[in-house]
């Protein structure tokens, strides 16, 4: 049903992580059903199925990176889209049941990439205390609520969750950290540009790794396109061997976006369309000029000339 | 009056010159009018004011290089197109008003590049006698003819015209050269594709002079599109900035040299298209294949999948 | 203490895991002290602090990918670098306290790297048991040993030390899976080349994504460099902005590669060199020949003659 | 004899033209022994024989472009290399026997680069006149000094030596055109940089045109150094065929230079170095800055940081 929202959303779960607080950002999934996954492809595999309308996983996280599995699925299976980004801060709290002095904590719950990116705090500020490692922020948080450890590293969202009371908030070294989500659908036209829009890509590449990367580059930047990310992922299949996901700036129905897509496709081995979709800004940004003679207007231009000379009209 | 060869010719005199030679060649030239003009400047401007319906001027020699004046010529006035070229080996040969033996033969009148072209012939055969230099090959024979010199190094063609006597022919010390014509008339549609032509560009670029041509020779090579020839002019302003006389292989109509096309008019400061048109060659040779993924049908095949994508066709 | 080969090894523990086993192929470490580590960082720290001799630490996995902790601690604090690399096989078992029909299976506990890496088999094989997330391998090993649950996804190495039978091995879906590890010591002169090296490097640019990647590999591919491995790592202060790893043929004391890490140097922001080591084989590869010109001795032909003209011998 | 200025110069004669004018700059060669010669081949010739120490011929005009000539004797027989460069104004004067009225003027003695140097003077001063197409500058001088033509177009230098007088001066539609002139010698150890040099070169390739030019220019772009200067002329062996001829910034002695020449070497069929030599400026110029991180002392710090790499000292 073009034009109508998604109702049912599926997200990586459990309730009260990262993910969830991300999806209540979307209107539509505020108002629409919201359904925890245990895993990245669960999520993704109730949107193939029809069994949900979109999914909102991770994609990344500026301190701890790419999210394997979230990549690896974009490559497998029936393909689906990306419609939509969405980009929060991470902040971390220490919380306990109750009350406490640093001085008393002895364990801490955490997810390592948590303890990961609050490090630094940990060393200051509860140098004694023994942190453990639990599969989830939630878990950390279910883990202090149920008194196996002192304190956990977790979410904002999972204090109020689990009746936790804040001992230090804006515990991460990182102050502005951020992870990135992409709500994933079906396929289907994609929205129109906004003029601030990202374009998602798999490629895989046949020859030799320098000459392949090269040839790739070389597409996008004589046609000004650039690059706000690129990842290699391994193919499984032997060391050195690769699938690297490029976000590019643009959107597929511009012409010059749509002609470094095509000098893709003929270089790559194979070239998977991942969405194009608007850039989710936290804080307002001037555009970047496109390089002189790059901007979608030289592109309109330079079609209108060519058009000229085939029909014989040099005037 | 499309469909209709043009009956005017205008060509670069005097009579009796190879590029006399060179038109002949063409059906529609040898039953048409055919003028020849002092100059290739006064050839062309012929053609400009409409007194002729093409001009037959020589481009290059695969000895002495590309004749400047005709590049020239190309990139300043109201807009001319090449049409057709033609290509003919180069013959000197050495003639006298009477049989003479070598040795007795005590002055030559040549054009300059005649003489260098036949310069170690010269020194095996004729090591006492004098060059002269003259203006043209005509009118080395013409002089030869009246007395003037014992002997000419000229064309075929001025032979008969003036009464001459072959001493030694194929005297040139490159067997195998050749000269190349181009055949101008005032812009309209290009001829249809044949598959195996040429499109001849000037370019001229502002930036620094290894980065621009980098970036020129990158739209061409993404593309697939070859050089058969690259020249630099001065543009005359100061030393160092030139424009660059390119042929491509390629049609304008087809997609591939078109995307090039407009990838050179955003980034040069100015195009000028100066034709497309079917290459002569002397003897059959193989079309040299597309590097994989850079012939016409893979850019074909990539704008169907790019139009997929757009209609959000990804199944 | 240049040529005694180090005495005091230090590797991600616990012991019971692919990288103990991996240690034990190096003699050295087989007749040396081995310390199992609680972390990459912690192991690291020992070589930093003079603790050890060497550390042994997961670099990569075909399959799961590269492992962001250790690539993350290589480019902070105080330099260390890779004098070798080794390369094994990952076979996965699944394993009990006793032999059981796997039928009877009802949870599995497995480190969620394993359990993706063998998600077909299970799926085939066991559908109806639950697959539980733990912390380790060794960690699988050990709750199935304890009867915590059924069986264990594991390593084969962790089966005797836990007293496990085996009730299935090669249970990965890639049956040729590897992981590679690093040996990182403090820095000293590099082992002299062997013909078949590899060179690590962390690169961090500054200038806009695809212009820099592209000038970045062009450093490399005028060279005749080539890459077996890039990956890219957030720098941790805002999305967008990474350090690229790259595994270079060759070796820092040829001249190729040492006038490509000049060429580095000069146009990125930073340049980490992380060692010059055998590559490791598993099984024996012809060695890829140089393109034409850029062989180890097209470099030695090239240097002298720019030395002749240096010394204005053009003869 | 190092140290010793060469004595015995010979140029491009005859007397009277810019060539001799350009010698008389040198302040050697005014104290030296002058001696025309008949044509640039027999100049070299006579350098090659150690008939002469130097000889000075033309390269290039500002407006008509290199010299063909020179170019081709350059990349034949045995080396030789440019010590000097001198460039200077090109100045055309009208002269006649005695005063004349410009209207009463019938017929003009030119070289044809005259007059197409002059073309839009004549046309609005002297339209009614028949320009006369002559061998060189000096000649249409003799011819009006003779009495032959009414006029000629000469160089200044050819006026008090045929007892002429100037009707108009300053003719040239280019108000400063210029002639850049090479002095030629024997082979020996280049002089030292200066800070502002050219380093000339001549290269043929073997490769297709676009990817070999491509690869050319990027063996240049790596190293930051830019082309003043781009011919090409045919080999004579076939259509399509070039030898190209480049003007680079910087001198051999220079770490930059040198390892970009190093890296054509390996890429070219075949390179011939031309000579490293001051630039002559008539204007003094402010240098153009060396890109971000390729200045030569760039190339130091990276030789120096290379050094350190490999003695194993990273602290």
């Amino acid at each position: 049903m073009p034009g109508t929202p998604p109702m049912r959303f599926v997200y990586l779960g459990p309730e009260g992580t990262f993910t969830e607080a991300a999806l209540r950002t979307i209107p539509a999934a505020e108002h629409g059903l919201r359904t925890p996954a245990r895993s990245v492809p669960e999520a993704l595999e109730a949107v193939r199925a029809g069994d949900a309308d979109a999914a909102l996983v991770p994609l990344e996280n500026s301190v701890g990176g790419a999210i394997p599995v979230t990549l690896d699925e974009l490559v497998t299976g029936s393909p689906l889209v990306i419609t939509r980004e969405v980009v929060i801060p991470v902040e971390f709290v220490l919380a306990a049941r109750a009350l406490t002095p640093l001085g008393e904590i002895r364990s801490i719950a955490a997810h390592p990439q948590a303890s990961a990116q609050c490090r630094s705090w940990l060393l200051a500020n509860v140098p004694d205390a023994v942190v453990v490692d639990v599969l989830s922020n939630a878990t950390a948080a279910i883990s202090a609520a149920a008194g196996e450890h002192d304190a956990a590293l977790c979410a904002p969202i999972g204090v109020p969750r689990n009746g936790l009371t804040v001992l230090a908030d804006k515990v991460a070294d990182h102050a502005d950290a951020v992870t990135r989500f992409a709500l994933l659908t079906r396929p289907g036209p994609p929205a129109e540009p906004t003029g601030d829009d990202v374009t998602s890509l798999a490629l895989s590449i046949r020859r030799d790794q320098v000459g392949a990367l090269l040839a790739v580059l070389t597409e996008l930047a004589v046609r000004g396109i650039n690059l706000s990310r690129i990842e290699s992922r391994p193919t499984g299949e032997q060391l050195g061997t690769y699938v690297f996901f490029l976000d590019c700036t643009g959107h597929v129905a511009e012409p010059r976006l749509g002609e470094a897509l095509q000098g893709l496709r003929r270089i790559c081995a194979e070239v998977r369309f991942l969405g194009s979709y608007a850039r989710h800004r936290l804080t307002p940004e001037a555009p970047v000029a496109s390089p002189r003679g790059l901007s979608n207007s030289d592109f309109a231009d330079s079609a209108a000339w060519l058009a000229q000379i085939r029909a014989g009209d040099l005037a």
